[in-house]
């Protein structure tokens, strides 16, 4: 008999050679039917692995990542054996499953692969899914292993074998198909119902561009046709809603090859909107009692040495700028608070004047490999919707909390419903990867983990995610497609007071360290805007809007009307422009339909005669002839559906 | 008998041997007892001079700066008379005019000199003058005057006689005084009536710190003591409104050491005040028809190739920033041009969509010297309220048109009433210093003329001030103490059209260039800051003010009557604060005027019961006990006077 530990912690008896799948239908033969794979003593296993040993077993269904892992893994195995029967000559490599399905390296020889094979892949590989085939692991000897590979001619799995230390070797055989494994799979194909062969792509041997380029097959399978279409929805949907597209398509912003990657340009339009988003902040902000602060985005190298930031950034990142005389040495600034240790310096404070709370939209820098960047996520030069709080230990617990209520007004406001927050914490193994006291970590540490609690935040503490100077809290965002982005931050920092020497004068007239908070609602606004996108597909919260209202004239008779109209929504500070081109109606709306602006406003003689305006909003509905005045009214309830009072 | 052309072009015969004071005395006697100094065939000669040959006269009074520089020059003689006297072991070396006054550089030997003795000297040199002692230059022999100075021991002398090249060396003699002089003089010491000596400084021998440290005398001359009065007011006038100093006292900005100098880092109110100035140039620059970019501070190194600017400023700036790669090399933007034109490149244009006007508050960064730098107006990082047009050849007349109007709306909106403009053309005689086609800066020169000329300006016409990429038109403004400050710039640029290859389509269907216009009203926001301030003193127009009114309770009792106050001031949109501090109000209101801040608000027991509020302006003026709403009036109508609408 064995002793099996649940991940519950429920521990069972079983005779020896019992398999995980045994195990599962022991508990219920509803869950066992839904058990795809299985985890034991930390090792992934067959479900049918006979268990002779004592250990914790964690079995996986579908909706595990673990599980999915197996899913993708095993159907890699039946694209692989669909590619030997359609292309007898077709040779293997190697087939992972990845974040979104699998692929599948294969030199074709003399043959291309193109979107028309694709469909008789796919019913091949269903095909084979349906014969029910179970997946089952066998240990070879190296020579075995070589001599069936080299039979086929097959250099690619040789070198790979060729590689392996010493040790068993296995392979996974199902129907008639053997592949080199180290196993991972569910129980059978049959559990693979639908598949899609997404696309192929080049990719070298091993990742070296010096070896043979071969052909990489990305698919994706799911256990219900259902789950399939959805995610081909959910694809389509995201390309849609790409935010290099959108970005493009709204004329938002540019990238220039002579300014230089991952630096964007600002399009009037995209220029208009950042300003919106600072000022909503600025607001809110200012009623937080923040303080706006203005500095340089460079300073002299020892700054950041002072800080830390240079042991940081400094190698691997944008290297210091000289100057005609010999000993000066400048960097670009990859983070704002170094600068606001120095304006927090300017002058003497007592306790009774702290909090300090300074915002500024900071211009950072920071380089990254271009391979790396990616549109307006991942850029070399962002503006960070930055602050920085100077307060007494005795304040922390209080200035955490008012920051998380900014930071939900913030996502409140801009319609970002679902999200979660993590708490960073130190990994206690790791101490010498921070710098600062023990002390200060724990009672930092303490006060997040206090303020998300209070604050009723849905959190999970990841340890050792800490940055490197203090604990901090992340927010977690889901965008509108279910993907999760990380957005606002905050961060305890006890090391730049000390680093600077910040001093305050408390009430017992004595010098003390005031203890700093970095912040972030919106991250970056480059990043913020490019999820902001992405989450709404560019039919950003009206408020927001950089144009709410276009004005379509029937014709230039109107122009006059159209003018009027323009003044009286301006009066009611309603952002609205007028197409009065000489082009047909249904091509302004188009267009207007096009540019997402949320409400056209048509005028013709009917319009102008009864001193009314005709409303369509995007999307296609008809609000009918109306005032001026009710439609303000329609804009200003919409506006403050979302955009509240902080 | 000889030919002497006086400056207005009337050429006078005069008997050779004739002086200047001769001829000043033929053209009126009430002329001549003004002039002081003259300068014949452009040299600068004595009013006793005998004129022996034909040629070109031109006489100074006290009124022209090179009488003043006479003047001067002869009071630093008389200077080193009174120090001979009163320090007989004193030693001599250098004593020129310079733009306010002169100095002399004295070795004291074991001596030292302070404020103390100043008076003594000072009553000695009106003494001298007082004795009306000629100035009468005469040649020496380089031996006979090497002989004069060794017998004094003064090695000083002796080294400048010794380097002169050989020639003729002259003497200036006044009463028992004798100096090594080039001329320029005064008629005699008698016209100098007032006298200043202004402080003492260190200065080495020749400027070369390896050289013995002399004592520099710094003073200052005029020919009526009303005028030394008004000179040294405003001096006293002048310290009091050094930006530095009222930037430091308002906590508007600060310097520091770490983050390197000529970097300044705006303080809270610094930066409320630069971003009120930004809001209300955004805003008229909306009604003009511009747009907001945003745009990276750095930029590939080839991009600044193309345009020109590393050429301009690679060598002696900021060097490139390299990076992990090897073959990457970036800047920062020393002008935001750059910038732009792959703004305007990010899509195509036709002529109907021009003009396009891209405006960006852009932050750029020159390397000067440390020691060229001076508070505000001389930095090393500074933001530009720049922006670009980009125009056709037809437009060009009346964008530069609409660009003035602007300018003299932000002018007229800050109290600079008392400006000239300066066009500035090309250097016939240099044309390798440009870059561009010559028919091209004909057309742009004629345009900026015709404007300044359609927009009465009083200009005055620069040949050679241009920049090396076109004309330009700079505004000079006079401050309140008469000082006179660059500040607006309007420039036309043919030049990076070119090199960026910008177009737009034409009627005709084809491709054309368009033409560019560089502006920024306020030149730079550091440097515009630091003129207002000095022009202001502080006391900037109320729209302005980052606090306008600041509400003093009587007691803590009256706490909340303050808050209410507040708020009706927040809702008429007045930037209030309240002092409720436990402190005398006799110290409140004087930390209100210390503060500048424009209306006091006094609040105590009678105010609350009659729900009224007693109100003090900045300087004294008491405007009694009014409502809350006509407060708000009496600002409204201050505002309305100096800020009009655009």
């Amino acid at each position: 008999m064995i002793d099996i530990t649940l991940p519950d912690g429920t521990v069972k008896k079983f005779e020896s050679g019992i398999t995980s799948l045994d195990v599962a239908k022991s508990i219920s033969e509803g869950f066992a039917r839904n058990v795809i794979s299985a985890n034991f003593n930390n090792i992934t296993i067959e479900t049918s692995t006979p268990l002779t040993t004592n250990g914790s077993l964690i079995l996986y269904t579908w909706n595990n990542p673990e599980g999915k892992k197996a899913f993708w893994h095993s159907s890699a195995h039946v694209l692989a054996q669909a590619i030997e029967d359609i292309y007898p000559n077709a040779k293997l490599s190697i087939g992972p499953a990845i974040e979104n399905g699998f692929y599948y390296d294969v030199d074709f020889g003399d043959q291309s692969i193109s979107d028309k094979d694709f469909k008789a892949i796919e019913t091949k590989m269903i095909e084979i899914a349906r014969g029910k085939h179970d997946f089952k692991m066998r240990s070879v000897t190296k020579q075995d292993a070589l001599s069936l590979y080299k039979s086929q001619n097959n250099d690619y799995k040789v070198e790979l074998i060729e590689n392996l230390e010493d040790g068993t070797i296995t392979f996974c055989d199902h129907s008639t198909f053997t592949d080199l494994c180290r196993g991972g799979h569910i129980p059978n194909t049959s559990i693979i119902k639908a598949v899609k062969i997404l696309s192929v792509a080049g990719a070298y041997w091993r990742g070296d561009e010096n070896n043979k380029q071969l052909t990489r097959i990305y698919g994706i399978s799911f256990p219900k046709q259902k789950e399939l279409t959805e995610y081909l929805n959910l694809l389509e949907e995201a390309k849609k809603r790409d935010h290099r597209k959108l970005g493009k398509e709204l004329e938002l912003f540019t990238f220039s090859q002579k300014v230089g990657q991952g630096l964007p340009l600002w399009l009037p339009k995209g220029a208009a909107l950042r300003e919106r988003l600072e000022n909503f902040l600025k607001k809110a902000q200012k009623k937080a009692g923040y303080e706006m602060v203005v500095t340089p985005h460079i300073g002299q190298k020892e700054l950041y040495v002072t800080s830390g930031h240079y042991a940081k950034y400094g190698e691997d990142s944008f290297q210091p700028i000289h100057t005609p005389k010999a000993d000066e040495e400048f960097l670009l600034k990859p983070m704002n608070c170094p600068h606001h240790c120095e304006v927090y310096n300017a002058k003497p404070f007592s306790y009774k004047e702290l909090p300090k709370r300074y915002a500024e939209f900071g211009t950072v820098y920071r380089y990254e490999q271009s391979g790396e960047l990616h549109g307006l996520t991942r850029v070399r030069g962002f503006t960070q919707d930055d602050a920085h709080i100077f307060c007494t230990p005795d304040q922390l617990d209080q200035e955490f909390k008012s920051v998380i209520d900014l930071v939900l007004y913030v996502f409140g406001s801009l319609g970002f419903e679902n999200f979660t927050a993590q708490v960073s914490l130190r990994d206690p193994e790791n101490p010498d990867k921070y710098i600062g006291d023990n002390a200060l970590w724990e009672k930092a540490e303490q006060a997040i983990i206090n303020a998300a609690k209070d604050k009723n935040l849905n959190y999970v503490i990841e340890t050792g995610e800490a940055a490197f100077y203090g604990p901090k809290l992340d927010f977690m965002v889901k965008d509108a497609l279910g993907r999760q982005w990380q957005l606002g931050t905050i961060q305890v920092d006890y090391t730049l007071p000390e680093r600077f020497d910040l001093t305050y004068k408390g009430s017992d007239n004595e010098l003390h360290r005031p203890v700093m908070i970095h912040r972030a609602p919106f991250g970056s606004m480059e990043r913020f805007i490019a999820i902001l996108l992405e989450h709404t597909g560019g039919n950003f919260p009206l408020w927001l809007m950089p144009e709410q209202v276009i004005i379509l004239s029937l014709s230039e008779k109107y122009e006059k009307y159209a003018e009027k109209v323009l003044n009286l929504l301006e009066n009611h500070e309603i952002r609205a422009l007028v197409d009065n081109r000489n082009e047909t109606i249904g091509k302004k709306i188009r267009e207007a339909e096009m540019n997402k602006i949320p409400y056209m406003i048509i005028i013709g003689e009917n319009e102008e005669k009864e001193n009314m305006i005709s409303v369509r909003q995007h999307g296609g509905e008809d609000l009918g002839m109306i005032s001026v005045d009710a439609f303000s009214k329609i804009v200003d309830d919409e506006i403050k559906k979302t955009l509240k009072t902080f």
